[in-house]
This record gives structure tokens, C-alpha cells and sequence, in this order.
């Protein structure tokens, strides 16, 4: 029931979803008569629906939906993941309304201090993963730690790259580079096994060979924001330019087949879906503006995690960083 | 003698300057047999050399300039601008450095807690102006409050808006929005008399009809940063695709011109040229990989913050608000 366009999106992607994949069933959670109206007259052979009576307001305090909605579809999304009824959950909803009730629901790992939001963002070299997107701001050394073998361990499972290259963003104007959290982080990857690169400044995340960008979530946040307001203002640019003149409609036209090219590869939708990292259970959080192909994307990254059994795997690894001693626990 | 192109690149940008500005004098501060090279035979009518013996590397501590580099470029500039010689300092050489060797030859306004870096952005509006930029990691709610001030009153007095409209940046996941420092410098900025219009996601630095941007430094350094990176993962994308086939190598022919103007527009060069602000003289912090056009365009900037006599503006509007009492001054 949650993102800017409601359970028609969500409907639509859904059945996108299963024309493209054998072997999936889905389970629409929300208002059964709006989303029977979006179904139509569609095969209902692997999709079901529950029922529920409430939905998260998307600016609605997190707490305040964790009180009071427990029939919301996104409340109920997360039990049936936690009842072993789903494998995971995707929805467009509040994020802070959704981490807190995961959070609450789902429970973190034993090993986990703090669960984090990891995305794919497209680079010159395909892509990187950054995290933390939002869910802790004010992080530890300890802290952007975990976010680090977290990422590495994502990476590892999901793409199948051995030893993800792993930096830590800062920026390079202070004299020993950075803030405390960031230098004292760097001492712990330093000594951590990982594949860790060093320092990454905010072009590097775009332009370097990096697998994981590692940063509290406010940073991270705030570079996740500016990359997709930097990549609106420029679509707009060009699309304004192009429309200036009778010549620049008609180099428009002939550029036309190029630039929609250009825009496949920056395409956002291809990269929707990001991940509540950290819990005992997977659920990925589609951007609110999502389309149906943005919201298909997110569904086919909670398979890939289900595939890859991510929460297992990152229990595993955090525990290992933990037990070898070279890093302590947060209180 | 700074920059990732040396004294070439400042020189060619001096003359260019001096050919389209009229009474305006410039001294070039470094090694005189390298700039009298590059000088060659070009009319010295408005134009003095001030030969130094040293110059500050790159990478060099800002600790180890500040006591080593008595005779460099970079500190002779800004003893310059101490000793009323010159009336604004403008340097492509190592930031850390720079802002050290300012803030100790220069000294902070009486009313000033800590000089910040200022620059404009280009967004859908025009531009907007961000600070810091990376002078100041872990800033109190105060010192982001200053930052506003400092701002709002550059932008009143070089742009001529009455009332710019001041945002803060932040992040919209948590419960209660963003970190403590931010949440406490909104309160400040609300009963400020500012034209506070509240706080601003990372997107809305280049979509939002804003005037200036207020951000810790780390936070505002990850935000100029990641633009960059964005812009030059955008335009080597649009460049491969064209490119890539015949037919793409035609249309990007016929689509040229408007590619060009396209390019103009976010063509940082236009921007370059970040102002160090809160000190008692003007000095300009070029990009070190600035071009004699991008360079010029820190000389203009350094002209406009003479004409409009910042620091002393800076300094009485600072200390307005100081003596306002609606917030306090920071030990």
C-alpha cells in the first residue's frame, strides 16, 4: 500500500515479476479490494492476498506506526517473514517506518549492532554498493566497521566476487584526513582481511573501481541524494537544450536513439531496491516514486538474496570479525 | 606556483584576467624565472612578480607549510593581503594549507568562530551557493548557524539578493529528522530573522529554488564531491554511447552544437573559485585542476568579494547576531 503511486505499481510489477520468473510465489499484503481491482481479471495461480485493514502514512512517525498499525501491509508483510509464511519482503513505504518495524519484528543479528541500508548506485565501472543510506546517523568506528563487512559479504554472495574492494568515504581537507569515526575505522579495516582500498572521496564513488562505499548514513544519505538531484538536473538540461529550436528538435530526433541509450545506463529504475541489512530477515525497500519496472527491480533483488541466503551469510561473517578478536563489541 | 598545472595555467588566466578588467592590478607571487617564462613577451603594464624561493607541495601537511614554507607562493600571497599590498589572495594550491596558513596570517573575524569554504553550484535555478565545504568536520549547531549567516550575507552582497533563501541540509529518515547539531541549528536559524526556508535533502542542493546550502564540512565536501563525480560519469557516458557505431558518430555530429551548449551550462569551470569566509581578508581557493578559463573565474570572484568588501560585512553581520542574543557565542 506504501510509495507515491500506491497498489497499482506494486500490482502491475507483480505480475511482471512472475511472467519473468518460474518458481516464485508472491503475496500482495494490503486493502484486498484495491488490489483486487488492479488485478483484474489476471492468472492468480502463484499470487495470493492478505488482507489487511491499515497502511503506513508515508510521513508518518515510525514509532507511531509500530504502536498503532499492527494490521497496517506493511506491519504484516514483515511477520509473514518472520513466520517463515514469506522469505522476504519488498515495499515502496515509509523507510524509518519500515526499518523500526523490522527492526522490531525481525529482530537485528545476534552479531549486529546496528542494521544498515545498502544500494547499488552505477559507476563508470558498472556499479558499486554504498551504505549506510539513512538508518544510523552519529556512527562508530565499530559501527562503520560492521557496514563494511556487511557490504563486502553482500557483494560476495549476490555477485560472486571474492574479495569486494572496500573504501571508506571521506574527504581530503583536513590535515590527517577526515573525522575521528572515519580515522579510527580505517585502523580497524586496516587490519580486518577484507579487500579494504583506503579513502574514497565523493567522485570516487562514481568514477573508481570500488565495490562497497562505507559511511555513516547521514553521509552516505546525503551522497545518495545529491547523485539523483545531479542526474535530474542534467536529464532536464539536456532535454531543455534539445528543445530550444527547430534545429535542436531536429538534432534531438537524430540523436534520439543515443540518448535514450545514455539513459538506459543511468537509468535509476534499474537500480531500485535497497536493502535492510542486518536482521534476521530480508527486506528490501523500493524508492516511494517507484514505477512498475523501479518496483520489479526491488523484487528481483529480495530473490537474489532469498538465493543467496544473506542474512545467514552476514550473521557468519560479522560473528567471524567478531570472535577473531581484532575489533570489540559495541556496548 | 600551485595547482596540478603550476604557474603555466595562472599566468595565461592573469592576462586573460587583465585584458578584460581595467583597473585592476595583479602580482603574481612564486618562482620568477618560471613566470617569467610563461610571461614571455606580454605587456607588464598592470602586472608585478613577487619573486618567493618556496612552494607548497600538493600533499604537504598544512602544519609542516605553515611553519616550513616562510617564503612560498602560497604564504607571501596572504602576507600580502595582511600587509594591505593586495586586496585578495587567489590560489589553486593545497586547501588544508591554504585555509591554515589564512587563518593564521589572516586571523578569524572577531565575531567569527570558524572560517568556512564557500562555493556555487549549478541547479535547475541557476545556482546555489553551499558551505562548508570541508574547512570543519563535527561543527556545532552554532558554528552551522554562523555558516548561514556568513552565507546569506555573501550572496546579499555579491549577487544582490535581498533576502537569500537559507536551507540547511539534512536527511528525511530519521523519526525526527537528521542529527542533533542540524536539529539544534534549525531551532537557531527559525527565530534567526534569516529567510530560513528549513531543511533541504541532497537532491534539492541542484533542484530547489534555494540560495545558499549550510552543512558540516564533512557532509558538505561528500555533497560538492559526489556532484563532480556525477557530472564526469555523465559526460564520459554520453560521450562513449556517441561514440560507439557510425550512426552514433553522425548523430553526436548533428546533436553537437546543442551538446556544447548543454555542457556550458554545467561546465564547472564557470563555478570554480571557493571563497574562504570568515577571515580578515579575501582569499580565493581555485580548483587544483583548474584551466586558465576556471582560473580567470577565481579572479573575478576575488574582484566582486573586494568590491563588496566582505570580510568587513561578513564581520558586522556576525556580530549582529551575536549581539541580537538569540544564540550564544562558542567558547
Amino acid at each position: 500500500m506504501g510509495g507515491d503511486h500506491g497498489p497499482g505499481v506494486v500490482v502491475a510489477s507483480a505480475l511482471r515479476f512472475l511472467a519473468a520468473s518460474d518458481r516464485v510465489d508472491l503475496i500482495l499484503v494490503g486493502d484486498e479490494a484495491k488490489i483486487g481491482r488492479h488485478l483484474g481479471s489476471a492468472d492468480r495461480t502463484r499470487l495470493k492476498i492478505r488482507p489487511t485493514t491499515q497502511e503506513v502514512g508515508m510521513d508518518e512517525a515510525p514509532s507511531k506506526a509500530l504502536r498503532g498499525k499492527k494490521d497496517s501491509s506493511m506491519r504484516v508483510a514483515i511477520d509473514l517473514v518472520k513466520s517463515g509464511e514469506a522469505d522476504a519482503c519488498v515495499s515502496a513505504g515509509n523507510t524509518g517506518a519500515l526499518m523500526a518495524t523490522a527492526r522490531f519484528v525481525l529482530k537485528t543479528l545476534p552479531s549486529v549492532d546496528r542494521p544498515a541500508i545498502i544500494t547499488a548506485v552505477p559507476s563508470l565501472h558498472g556499479h558499486t554498493h554504498m551504505l549506510d543510506l539513512g538508518a544510523n546517523v552519529d556512527c562508530t568506528a565499530e559501527h562503520l566497521f560492521q557496514f563494511a563487512v556487511m557490504g563486502s559479504e553482500l557483494v560476495t554472495a549476490v555477485e560472486g566476487v571474492a574479495a569486494p574492494r572496500v573504501a571508506l568515504l571521506n574527504i581530503g581537507q583536513e590535515e590527517i584526513k577526515g573525522n575521528e569515526q572515519v580515522k579510527q575505522a580505517n585502523e580497524l579495516l586496516l587490519r580486518s582481511g577484507l579487500n579494504y582500498v583506503g579513502y574514497v572521496e565523493g567522485d570516487g564513488i562514481f568514477l573508481d573501481d570500488i565495490d562497497v562505499v562505507v559511511a555513516d548514513g547521514f553521509v552516505g544519505n546525503v551522497a545518495l541524494k545529491c547523485s539523483e538531484g545531479v542526474a535530474k538536473f542534467v536529464r532536464h538540461s539536456l532535454s531543455t537544450q534539445f528543445k530550444r529550436t527547430w534545429f535542436s528538435r531536429l538534432a534531438g530526433l537524430a540523436a534520439m536513439p543515443i540518448l535514450k541509450q545514455f539513459r538506459r545506463t543511468m537509468d535509476p529504475r534499474r537500480y531500485n531496491g535497497a536493502s535492510l541489512l542486518g536482521l534476521r530477515g530480508i527486506v528490501i525497500k523500493s524508492h516511494g516514486g517507484a514505477d512498475e519496472i523501479a518496483f520489479e527491480n526491488a523484487i528481483h533483488i529480495a530473490l537474489k538474496e532469498i538465493h543467496a541466503n544473506i542474512p545467514k551469510r552476514i550473521g557468519e561473517q560479522v560473528g567471524r570479525h567478531l570472535d577473531s578478536g581484532h575489533y570489540k563489541a559495541i556496548a
